[in-house]
């Protein structure tokens, strides 16, 4: 059916595979734009600036927020990271879909904000698979690696804030879960039901 | 995920096409069982006792209704209809995802009973398709059709009692819409919850 944009915010522990499962629905699905976040960390070996991230400087971070250019902004690890405002709201206003890889503390203000957007979590899918993913990425400290596991058991726990959980069994069957969710969504009634009246 | 099997109810108008989609459906997802209702209306042509219907008399639907043996039962257009209980339960329990393809009066009264239930409303692409495949189906009376068509209109409008809603544009896409629906449905996290933080 027609519509505006849906809003997707997809969340998860470092480890769940997001990346990987978010890059293979936007590859599958062109109607769907990645919003790309802005944050104040160092890029890991292979990122590029304004593809994985807008790597910027605090300074800049804090003017944007001073400005209210951000949808939702976080400090996750000592470093912060937000959502530029405008990108977002032009493209659900024409009608394509937005994904957000955000934080849940990002995902709780965008709840605020847009009641229809759709909220998925993303889950390794054993603890101890979410441990060998966090330790073999192997970029990090071991302090860094230990604040990212407890980190991800206390978002696991606030699951029940997200609308849909996806665990990443495997990544074929979790790219054909996220594409279901956003094709259900938009079946939803409550999404379709002025343009049904109209119709009859 | 993991999970008991998925209620889902599907009603539409006359000449919306759910018999032939949820048919489609059937066949390429072997775990979802269809519940055969029972009903005093006479077969039409082609249609078989214990495939489409259980074709059965007046009073022996009367007597099932004193024996609690039906989950809903309705009348529509002076016949009764109902779903048998223990079929469905039966399968639920055993994992199944059961398909119920009723009308709007049986709906409700599935809604009251089974709170996880998924209900999905198909319809028609516009409304003069909708009087054309009613009159196409050349089974009934010029009065019968009237009938159809009144209550066709007046079950849309309380479409807001679905939480999804496909338009028949073409078989092939309503289609994929349902599959995605009990896909996503699996996915939602209050169906999931426990099972999720057993595991973390």
């Amino acid at each position: 059916m027609v519509g505006k944009g849906l809003l997707i915010v997809v969340s998860g522990p470092s480890g769940a595979g997001k990346g990987t499962i978010c890059r293979e629905l936007l590859k599958n699905n062109p109607q769907i734009k990645i919003s790309t976040s802005a944050t104040t960390r160092k890029p890991r070996a292979g990122e590029k600036d304004g593809v994985n991230y807008y790597f910027i400087t605090e300074e800049r971070f804090q003017h944007m927020m001073s400005e209210h250019e951000f949808l939702e902004y976080a400090v996750v690890y000592d470093n912060y990271y937000g959502t530029p405002k405008q990108y977002v709201i032009d493209n659900l206003h024409n009608g394509n879909d937005i994904l957000l890889e955000i934080d849940i503390v990002g995902a709780l203000q965008i709840k605020k904000k847009f009641k229809d957007a759709v909220f998925v979590f993303i889950l390794p899918p054993t603890l101890k698979e979410l441990k060998n993913r966090i330790v073999s990425r192997g970029t990090e400290s071991i302090s860094d690696i230990e604040k990212r596991y407890d980190a991800a058991i206390s978002e696991i726990k606030q699951i029940m804030k997200y609308d849909y959980a996806i665990i990443n069994d495997s990544i074929s069957g979790a790219v054909r879960d996220i594409e279901a969710i956003v094709r259900a969504e938009k079946c939803r009634v409550v999404r379709n039901y002025e343009e049904i009246l109209s119709r009859f």
